[in-house]
């Protein structure tokens, strides 16, 4: 198999490279943790080049790239592109990074600009593309994570999305608040841990009592009424129950109730099981294989074979 | 004037003294930063006596203490009492603190040790005490913070509380989340800002939407369509209102629709127009009068004249 594209996820804490041959099939790859987080502006073309000759890349083998590479603090900005965003509006929105070598494009996000509810994504897009191209025309996507991502696609186009800092929310309250002292094993919550879904039912039906029900976390422990292991499913519970009482009414499509999950993982399974409490029926694709797709797709309307 | 006792709030963060008169009145004060955070238990007794003598206290002037002074953190730990609390319950709970010179009391914290909602709190109890002393047998207290609380009072006794972890909240999301290097002047939020009125109105009327706008406070400014300051006062809007939409319906008494509110200066501003804005008469009790208070009764127990 011969490369025809590198296509590379680069986020703010991890690089994700594959190099594709013609059909699209994975013709070598790499990770690292060399995200945006950890480059300036002039160190990106050294990464790449480093790690392009690493798989033994073409020294001219196209480069097509999302994520935070392309925002304002990354390595050239591509200016958010509008709503409703259809396929063909990624890839043309793509901007060209000076390089002597090779050709280099990296993706565009998109921007939300109601002033209702001002929103923004970089990355999330081209996972999108890749679903949008996996078939799937109408409905609502949920991608869970640091900052998830509701997205309502109508007619092949991406019309309104909205972001909940529930992965962030949790990492500050389990780590970095007067919670963190009592909270045990955060990363490792079992779906099926009943405090788990004890904060998913809870949250789901009366979110209005989140705000009170987390302090519970410290006390609970303190008065030796539960683990710490207990609250780290509880919280998880609670914080995921919340993102779904906000997101379900507003992007579900209620004659199906289906949701398009794209994750991985642990966490996969951590929404999967809340979706289902929440009553809705869950179709998962795998995140990594949705974004792979959507390079693919933009590299091949920007390089025609 | 001569001092009877000290009365001293020793919290996390903050020192506070006040020397009393057989009546209760201030006859000296100091405060300083040497909250129990920055202190290891053998520290406490060289403390107090260096802020004793440098305002010319009595060598076996009793003391009386309140706060995490008490915890097992601190410098002696005075066990949590159980609810039902009534105003003796303080008092008769407190922990003496061996001393060489003056006889030095610690008052506990409260527990609510309901495992469907296990809360504790130490240091507003004697507050809370100083609110009853006030006249306040029935009703509901509202007390804002950095884990604010609010109480039900019946017949005179702390009978149901609950913690919101609204100020920790506003301050891990504006300095140490990704929403941070938007928000501007996050201490300077002004209570007739429109953003935080708006903010507040949306979280108590559809409290399920907070998790998703909160968000907004990164993509608002990113997109030229609000600045920094909005933003603070927006997110103070929701989280305050978040805390409002669980709170009122779980401890508002329906037959007065009046609230407590124990605070002081800005804080006292923000929460007494929200409370307003979601339908409550306020009353407002300044927090150091009734801290003091609430110390001197229980002095007045512990030292009969």
């Amino acid at each position: 198999m011969q490369a025809t594209c590198a296509a590379i996820d680069w986020g703010t804490t991890r690089f994700r490279i594959w190099t594709l041959d013609r059909r699209g099939a994975v013709v070598a790859e790499r990770q690292s943790d060399r995200g945006m987080s950890t480059l300036k502006p002039a160190d990106y073309e050294a990464v790449l080049e480093n790690v392009m000759s690493e798989i033994g890349a073409a020294a001219d083998l196209p480069a097509i790239i999302c994520g935070m590479a392309g925002s304002a603090q990354g390595w050239k900005e591509a200016p958010y592109a509008d709503l409703p965003a259809l396929p063909g509006t990624i890839a043309g929105a793509a901007v060209r990074v000076p390089s002597d070598s090779r050709d280099i494009r990296i993706l565009p996000g998109l921007a939300q600009r109601d002033p209702s509810c001002p929103d923004v994504m970089r990355g999330e897009e081209t996972l999108i593309l890749g679903v949008t191209l996996s078939g799937m025309n109408q409905g609502t996507i949920c991608l869970p994570g640091t900052h998830s991502k509701w997205v309502r696609i109508v007619q092949g186009a991406v019309t309104e999305f909205h972001t909940t800092m529930t992965g962030e929310l949790y990492a500050l309250l389990s780590r970095q608040s007067t919670l963190s002292h009592m909270i045990k094993d955060a990363d490792a919550v079992d779906c099926e841990h009943p405090c788990f879904i004890e904060g998913v039912r809870q949250a789901v039906a009366r979110p209005h009592s989140v705000a009170s029900a987390l302090f519970s976390a410290r006390a609970a422990p303190l008065l030796h009424l539960a683990t710490g292991e207990d609250m780290a499913a509880r919280l998880s519970g609670l914080l995921i129950g919340l993102e779904l009482a906000g997101m379900l009414p507003q992007l579900n499509d209620k004659k199906t109730d289906e949701i398009t999950l794209v994750s991985q993982g642990p966490l996969a399974r951590l929404y999967d099981r809340a979706l289902g409490l929440a009553g809705m029926n869950v179709r998962t694709l795998d995140s990594d294989d949705m974004v792979r797709a959507g390079l693919f797709s933009a590299a091949k309307t920007l390089w025609p074979l």
